[in-house]
């Protein structure tokens, strides 16, 4: 290796772009602080030509990522294309493979083949950093991989996805709509063109199985989260949040259970107190509950071009200063194959909203249902509206109206056969809202 | 060095026992996590008698601490003792001078001598590591010296000390005075039995001074740092806070501005919506104001036996797994030596408390003596009393009533030199109130 530690860096997008300002900016600091200084040795992108704020012209050029990560004048591939498959992942297992370090922001190739590429690190012995995968320049991934090597997480959960919180903050501050404050998102580029990967919750499952693999040093398991997005959540939803102290999140949640490892994405009621409540617009936060140093929150942009260039660096100053750790914490042969605790054997409480005509009895029947299956309600309320009324506007007796339910602590399966008994019993003219109530710490 | 870590563990209050606790409980993971397995191989304490809850009983004894820190079958001292002097402070000097890695909790000592025992550590080739020392398990000396390398820091502020700011949590929540709640800590074990080091911010100071120097890469100069405490503070000072929407904190905060490095802890009017402002009771948050990576939090518990001990571990980790970085981010003699910026020149706006005589002219006066100084006054509010009475209940004209002022911003000397003039009018009947309002990011 060369005194100087020598970038490829793959992905010019805005990530790339900010890094190569960074490193432009600050290469007299990095021998300072680094032991040694730091160049982007070679660059590779789809399109040459373009616009990026930088001069590039100076640099290397590679048409083929792949040729770039192998290279020899290389120390350290940097992978900013991203994609589970395709070109960015050929090019970091055939870096791995080369002997390179790597450093990579790509979650959904750590989420699908991140066993197989720890591996593959451990056996060329070189670092696989990816601080920049979840939650960009918030250092989850140092505090849990080294921070906390000496203790024993217990829990994780956090806010892991800027879209869908600003879009839930927006919504409640200004009672908008999902859909206007979507296309906001988008106008602002906080939402990409195909939204769903973020709303649907997917982006946040990948940073989930990431964190969680090193929490508990367990093998990553990123089909087993189980997922829900929020494009079903209304301004209804949280209106009634706010009236009962919740604040409504999309929570990503692992914990460390008797029975498994239980890893979550899904809409949830947080108490207003608690760590995340207060965490809005497209900030990030993680709580981490441990054994010994208690509940760590760490929160700060979970995006952007230079926050994720800023993480991106502080994996390449590691490699820089000779600090190297286990992809996940732990040797990769000796990360546990985990349980999985699966969510219908989830327990909590849980926020129920009801279309219901409202015909006698549909109440008594809905209560009966609940009781059947032992789940104890702590409250049902039929939500004020305007008179019923049909669709030409007149006063309709049978039209439904909006009830809420709060039960106390039960478990997912009860929940699940109560909705589809009342459901059958023919109570209900639209699909049910579940929301679950997180009581955390 | 042999491939188990042995540890040499001076000091066994709390954090030594759960220490001794932690390494117990965990041993095997360790071996895992670490690539090695971590035994204490002997301790010293004051009393060796004394019951801490574990058996140390089978542990090797020295009487003399700086014995244990330069004993060949020990790698790493662990300096539990304290004091900025004395025998914590000789036998960490020793340790390093024997070629012994040193992990410190010791604030005090390295807030007086941070720069020789930084010298001292490089010339031996060894760490010095401090997580606890600053905040206890929150990981912010390793995200200022890692996982922010790369960047650059603009500002740093929190809350360093939970006792602080477990009194101004309760004064505030139910309207108690400052007496009360401090002996109320006194009693949960929250203050010292000799509390001023912490309540007058003497314990916030340290730690600023401590993360200010890894920040801004300069030399650690804790007798730069201006500080104020928090006895002064009473119960009109946290309702006003809330009326005009801030939080009262005893804030600690050290900015890299244009004319040198400005630190400085006392009480502060933070907006309700900043960074810290929902951070209560014993939990001690830090913000990071950096160039590229936005605006990072960290919180957590800042202090307790527990947390404290996992912060020494994790800094046993980073030895374990052979990872070190430069006491303070940069080689010794790298460090900057820094222009201090005055606290007379500290630009803001002002919270002004006065108790003045009711008589006529008197704000007159008071606002003709603010213009002479050309500070712009926001308001001008005289609180609500019953009707000036004097000791014997009857109607006293001229009783002092408070006044409260906001100022727009304006520096410093311009406040002091307004106060004084204000005070030998002859216009007040007490010490007033100075109370800095800081916009945070």
């Amino acid at each position: 290796m060369s005194e100087v530690l020598r970038l490829g860096l793959a992905g010019l997008g805005t990530v790339g772009a900010s890094l190569i300002e960074l490193v432009d900016r600050h290469s007299g600091e990095f021998s300072l602080r680094f032991g040694r200084s730091v160049s982007v040795a070679g660059v590779s992108a789809r399109d040459r030509g373009k616009n990026r704020g930088s001069d590039i012209s100076a640099l290397r050029w590679f048409s083929d990522p792949v040729a770039l990560a192998v290279d020899p004048d290389i120390d350290v591939f940097v992978e900013l294309i991203g994609g589970a498959d395709g070109v960015g992942a050929e090019a970091v297992r055939a870096a791995l493979s080369a002997g390179k370090h790597v450093v990579t922001a790509n979650k959904a190739l750590l989420a699908a083949s991140g066993q197989e590429l720890a591996e593959l690190a451990e056996r060329n012995g070189v670092s696989l950093n990816f601080e920049a995968a979840a939650a960009a320049a918030i250092p989850i991934v140092k505090t849990l991989r080294e921070s906390l090597a000496g203790d024993t997480v217990r829990q994780i959960y956090g806010i892991l996805n800027g879209t869908c919180n600003y879009i839930l903050t927006r919504m409640k501050q200004e009672s908008l709509d999902f859909g206007s404050c979507l296309a906001d998102a988008q106008r602002l580029g906080y939402a990409e063109a195909d939204p769903s990967f973020d709303i649907d919750g997917h982006d946040s499952a990948h940073k989930l199985a990431i964190l969680s693999a090193i929490a508990f040093g367990t093998r990553i398991d990123a089909e087993a989260v189980y997922v829900e997005g929020i494009s079903s959540i209304t301004t209804a939803d949280l209106v009634a949040a706010e009236e009962l102290g919740y604040e409504l999140k999309l929570l990503a949640i692992a914990t460390h259970t008797d029975t498994g490892i239980e890893q979550r994405v899904h809409p949830a009621m947080v108490p207003r107190g608690s760590a995340i409540a207060s965490i809005d617009h497209v900030t990030n936060a993680i709580a981490v509950e441990t054994a010994f140093a208690g509940q760590l929150v760490l929160s700060g942009p979970g995006a952007g071009g230079h926050s994720t260039a800023s993480a991106v660096l502080s994996d390449i100053g590691d490699i820089a200063r000779g600090i190297s750790v286990p992809t996940f914490g732990l040797p990769a042969e000796k990360l546990a194959h985990h349980q999985v605790a699966e969510i219908r054997a989830h327990e909590g409480g849980y926020y129920l909203r009801l279309t219901v005509f409202d015909r006698p009895g549909a109440f008594a029947a809905i209560a009966s249902r609940m009781a059947e299956e032992r789940i104890s309600l702590e409250s049902i309320v039929q939500r004020q509206r305007a008179e019923g009324q049909n669709d030409s506007g007149q006063h309709d007796p049978e039209a439904p109206q909006p009830v809420i339910l709060i039960t106390y602590e039960t478990n997912e399966a009860a929940i699940r056969a109560a909705l589809k008994k009342i459901h059958e019993d023919g109570h209900t003219a639209a699909e049910p809202q579940l929301i679950r109530i997180e009581a955390l710490g």
